[in-house]
């Protein structure tokens, strides 16, 4: 079955409950300017939103990380924080809206066909020139023109694997700073397993540095693993295969060495 | 040097430039509720702002996707469609600010010392009961009393590589689904690739089904590749090795046995 959603896909004097010059001040104020992609998105959540029945529960889908999710975030009860928003970073300019429970909506793209080839939003979209070159007041006045015009719409149905409900499961104190996190994570949080996107990790800041000596795996037999150790097969698995503490016998020297260590 | 910020993690009437009431508002509009964890980033980003210099740029990183993100998009000027505000799920209850230009902010975090052992805002955290047994009320005045109080703050410098700013580069329709995509992301875009979140792709409805015959690699010299093939070498590349129309040679059936292919 296919719904034609042309009557959407129209020019339009309003964005959601906002006149265009309040929907300019509003993204303004949200994003910090009305860049061209955020006045293009809004047109495009209020379309996808149209399409939708009144009542539903719906949560969003962002095939790009620009621009398009603050448009949702600005037209719909959907944010990333909430997580009814999802990102999806595909890099396309295209949004989706789906019914929470059946994973049934609609997703919007722009579509280069309905651009024509000397308009200053395909220069744009495709980068035709460098951003100083580009005619922004134009630009502007053409995206405002065009509504969702220039875009299509049709019937989609999301993969149940993308509908998943998050779930931080158990959260526990990482036991070298301190700060509550997701079990699941591991023995001990990203952020001290190396994921920290600081230059001064806490992890290190607090823990007393140990005078340590690397001894060769082979002589370790009957030693115990100072710290965890992880295994990671493209994948398939990526966890501790060696727990801190752990007595290290014959059979486990293969092991550390088909993971690649030859002295703990 | 360690900057004392004692006096910004105190109780406050205040979030931003909203009363309590307004925020909760706000968040309500935003957010869809008012959850705890959004009133406590209120509380954490207000104080981080707080914080830095009046005069500078800054970026925002939010070291969880749960509420706090929306925290920010609230109260600052970053959110994830300018790409001022980046997540980083370590699942940490954390928010860094900092500025654009030199990496240098503050990162705030909740700090269980701070937290008593009989608060609800500690089981809430750590999950000790099921939600349904948790005292929501309780929990949301623990909140609103505490503010900023349960957490540390602390200079950070942020890595580089996570400061780097995002570039589409070149811009190209795709030649399948036709919507414009970052080239660096491959042939074909990442939808048609077998990104695509929905049941029905685009890019399998509108190509024609070929009649195939899938061929021993070994007899496939001197004929076509019907379409790109990728090879992944994990963490070091991953791009089509072999495009459609390529001429397969003597050579190539080695590689593309080694990419595991021994069917075309």
């Amino acid at each position: 079955m296919t719904t034609d959603y042309s009557h959407l896909l129209v020019p339009s004097e309003t964005i959601g409950s906002y006149t265009i010059d309040q929907f300019i001040e509003a993204a303004t104020q949200f994003h910090g300017y009305a860049a061209p992609g955020l006045v293009l998105g809004g047109f495009m959540v209020d379309a996808a939103i149209k399409a939708l029945p009144d009542d539903i529960l719906f949560d969003a889908l962002s095939e790009t990380s620009w621009c398009l999710p603050d448009a949702v975030q600005m037209l719909s009860p959907c944010s990333v924080g909430n997580g009814w928003l999802k990102i999806l970073n595909l890099g396309l300019y295209s949004v989706c809206l789906y019914d929470k429970f059946t994973g049934h909506g609609v997703r919007l793209w722009v579509d280069l066909d309905k651009i024509d080839l000397d308009s200053e939003i395909r220069t744009w979209l495709l980068k035709n020139k460098p951003k100083q070159e580009q005619d922004s007041p134009l630009l502007r006045r053409q995206i405002l023109e065009a509504g969702a015009s220039i875009c299509s719409m049709r019937d989609v149905q999301v993969k149940p694997e993308q509908r998943i409900k998050r779930s931080k499961g158990t959260v526990v104190p990482c036991p070298i700073c301190g700060e509550p996190y997701p079990a699941q994570f591991g023995a001990i949080c990203r952020s001290c397993q190396g994921e920290s996107p600081y230059l001064d990790n806490l992890g290190t800041d607090i823990m007393p540095e140990p005078s340590l000596v690397a001894t060769p795996v082979e002589k370790a037999v009957g030693g115990q693993a100072l710290h965890d150790m992880t295994r990671i097969e493209p994948g398939v698995s990526k966890g501790p295969e060696f727990k801190y503490g752990q007595i290290l016998t014959g059979g486990d020297v293969c092991r550390l060495q088909r993971m690649g260590r030859s002295r703990i």
